[in-house]
């Protein structure tokens, strides 16, 4: 065990787990994809962002100064692209310079340069331009990218001589096994879909580790693994991709034992200055489903001290009326929705966790620990049900405002806080008079999707993820993505919607749900 | 010998010559320079292009996005760059997206990306983007650069973290051999410094070929060539670099037995669609120049055919009253100065490069060759004197307006179509009544100031490279440029100066004079 100090915070280095996640390593599989056809873009006010895919006139093959041609590859990859380049004229007397521009959806490779004007970094939009030297050349672009849709804009050849492409080629990696996913089939073809670009959008993702999102931020966040452990369970089955970053995270904690939000791989494990509340509570309770699953008693037992941890720093945000303290701080995630206050949702995740503890404890035959952790739980729930449930308005309310939100009532749900009776109509207390403050992501309306399954809401259950998952194959989803909310399909918490990822882990938990619930 | 069409010309390729330019490969020698120092720019209108470098204030040493820094490594370089980029802050969340901007010249890194209008291909402005997906990085850029200054700018990091940059290196090329250059000293500073900044010239575009600028167009022009050669062989006297580039110029004639203006030499040699009369001819004289300072029989033996078929073409132009057929195409390139006439320097050059032609056939025991050649050099220039001599004027006309211009009198003198008297007189009336049509090349400079030598002028000549050469150096010069007038330093051919090459092959020649006259 080293020590390592950063600016803001000290980090433990448990050796130990980091060996244990490097030797668990998974390998790539490779795939060699072509473009389907080459397209062009137009806009479309009734298209998604505006932008709709036509069919390219015939025209040019040969490409000079402005010129731009877009590959349609069919499906959302990741990979590598590498093409032939063909000089067309005199001999070339320039290099030529090109514009590379990847889109996961129409609209990036359709705004011109320059447009984002999001707060978060414009380096996550996938461009790149390159000099060539010496035609014919191929080039291999030494980034992996995430996309369907590939521009090239030629900058400039020379008044001498254009270029053509030829043998556009992405090497699609994964470390998902596609042949590992067990076969089923639901009724309608809707629901088939589902299951298929869930399943997309979960192999997209997985790499070395299960990233958010293989366009931004291609990294290893607790909230998505939580939900990518789920589904892998039940289809891809690479369950040591899991214990391989569960001991990533136990690895690197900071000097009270709290594992980070995200952890970042190159150049070497390091954990982001991030730690989150919800998150931090996500390690227990996906170690307790990874254990659910596999039944890896080694790893439960190795990990659970740190799992332990985190529910101990998660209790010590419980303060004397038995409610985690709220603040004006990004302390808990929950969802992008703007002006959520995140108190009872919270409140309600530490429930879930603690009982998630729980039942660990019992496994590893930590009895007293087990009974403590289940008091803790109750008394959690019994303080939620006492200070923060309004009779009148018949929601639960949050922090100093008493702010009513779905969030509140479905986590609420989703921790068991209510028995059956008062889940069911506190669920249909929603559909009938909703909340204001919504959901505008597919986490969390997983999680009303899965409180829906929970207490036998099927029907709602199905019809809630055709409308919401179905809604983005409506719009022109190849993969489920990170934000939607259909009343504002422009959504994107980061100030521009050309940023946000369109193929994110924690938004393919329909693949789950089918092969649970139905 | 094998036969390739192209799409418009047909080449003949001599794959015995190739070879023998190939087996004269030179070696690159190696040297590491660092920064001198960091620099900003500022406008001022006094300075070349109005831009001029300033001391950097005092100040950040970490940039983040829209921050930029320029390396002043204090001289002009050839090579490849290669930095450590560190991260500050948090971890870093985003890619790094950064911009490389290169400058020969201050202007280059102080105009913003985008202000460039000309037309010539933009692809040679030296700029580059680069995402870095991890950090610490070590960045090594893949092409090379022709640069004294190199501008940094960060395009985005996050908020969450900034860059700083280390170990800022550049591997500077060159097969030049510094070790070689015989020391000499003039009088004054300045001649001393003309010398220098000559030999740096020429050395920086010394590498695989002579090439004609580092920055643009990194290729082999025969008219660079030539004025190389002659400073070559007083100074480095790398003279298999230029029996190689000989050889290759004789590889790839076309059809006709015509050799390119400009050769490519990657993916493998590759005449340009470009044939110049007056470039043609210079196959001659500079393989004259080669025996005359190398007694290499061997050589001048194999390419005296293709020499003597560049003086078959050149006369193939002249007309029924003995005078080279002019007409509005780009036949002859003699200087960039717009409007220019190029009939009569095209004479005289006939007329020079036959007379090259004789002593080489003479050389060769080809005595019959040598007497026709000979007659054939005292007809064109008879016709000169008898078809395009203003005796009221007191100039040589060209063309059907019968321009009168600085080159096509210096070109005559500097052929030898006059005797010693009627040249001192010629030169002294250009210096007293000096033609509208002016001279806006070093490499036209050049062809005046050894005209003056030639003739005994060698005071007017110091003079001349003084204020000339010299003005260059007054308005920073590190590396003698490819355009210069002194009356409107703006002039570009090209639409626009960013894209001039600010160390040129044909710019080099005061070591050449100084050397050889003084």
């Amino acid at each position: 065990m080293s020590f390592q100090k950063g600016a803001a915070y000290s980090i433990v280095r448990e050796e130990k787990f980091e060996r244990k996640a490097a030797e668990a390593l998974p390998k790539l599989y490779e795939r060699t994809v072509t473009p389907k056809r080459m397209v062009a873009t137009a806009q479309d006010p009734n298209a998604l962002h505006g932008w709709k895919v036509v069919e390219k006139e015939a025209g040019k093959t040969s490409y000079g100064k402005g010129d731009e041609v877009i590959f349609d590859f069919g499906e959302h990859l990741v990979g590598y692209v590498s093409l032939h380049i063909e000089p067309e004229g005199s001999p070339p007397d320039a290099p030529a310079h090109l514009e590379f521009m990847f889109g996961e959806m129409p609209v990036e490779v359709s705004e011109p340069p320059g447009t984002y004007d999001g707060w978060i970094s414009s380096s996550w939009l996938q461009q790149a331009r390159e000099h060539i030297d010496v035609l014919p050349w191929k080039l291999e672009l030494k980034r992996r990218y995430s996309f369907r849709y590939l521009k090239i804009r030629v900058l400039d050849t020379s008044q001498k001589f254009t270029v053509s492409f030829h043998d556009v080629t992405c090497t699609a990696v994964t470390s998902a096994d596609r042949h590992a996913v067990p076969a089923r089939s639901w009724e309608g073809e809707l629901l088939q879909e589902l299951d298929e670009v869930s399943l997309r959008t979960l192999e997209n993702c997985m790499q070395e580790v299960f990233e958010d999102g293989p366009k931004r931020d291609r990294r290893l966040w607790l909230g998505d693994l939580r939900l990518q452990a789920l589904a892998n369970y039940v289809t891809f089955g690479a369950n040591d991709l899991v214990k391989r970053n569960l001991y990533q995270f136990a690895a690197v904690p900071n000097e009270e034992g709290r594992v980070a939000a995200n952890l970042f791989m190159k150049p070497k494990l390091i954990p982001d200055d991030t730690y989150l509340f919800d998150y931090a509570l996500f390690f227990a309770t996906t170690l307790h489903d990874y254990y659910e699953y596999t039944n890896d008693k080694e790893t439960l037992q190795e990990l659970w001290p740190t799992a332990y941890r985190q529910l101990e720093v998660g209790l010590e945000r419980v303060e004397e009326n038995g409610i985690v303290r709220d603040d004006e701080s990004w302390w808990s995630f929950i969802d992008w929705q703007k002006g959520l206050n995140k108190q009872a949702a919270s409140q309600a995740i530490l429930v879930y966790a603690l009982r998630k503890g729980a039942v660990m404890a019992e496994a590893l035959g930590k009895t007293e620990q087990a009974v403590i952790l289940q008091l803790q739980a109750e008394a959690a729930s019994q303080a939620a049900k006492a200070q923060l449930w309004d009779d009148e308005a018949g929601f639960y309310v949050s922090g100093e405002e008493k702010q009513i939100s779905w969030a509140s009532q479905v986590w609420m749900v989703y921790a068991g806080v209510l028995d059956k009776k008062e889940a069911k109509q506190l669920l249909q207390r929603l559909r009938e008079t909703p909340p204001q403050i919504g959901m505008n992501t597919p986490y969390m309306h997983h999680h009303y999707a899965e409180a829906l399954c929970l207490y036998g809401e099927l029907e709602e259950a199905l019809a809630h993820m055709r409308w919401y998952w179905g809604g983005m194959l409506e719009d022109g989803a190849d993969t489920f993505w990170e934000l939607y909310q259909p009343e504002d399909k422009t959504f994107s918490p980061y100030g521009n919607f050309l940023i946000n990822s369109y193929c994110h882990a924690w938004s393919c938990t329909p693949t789950y749900l089918l092969r649970k619930y139905f």
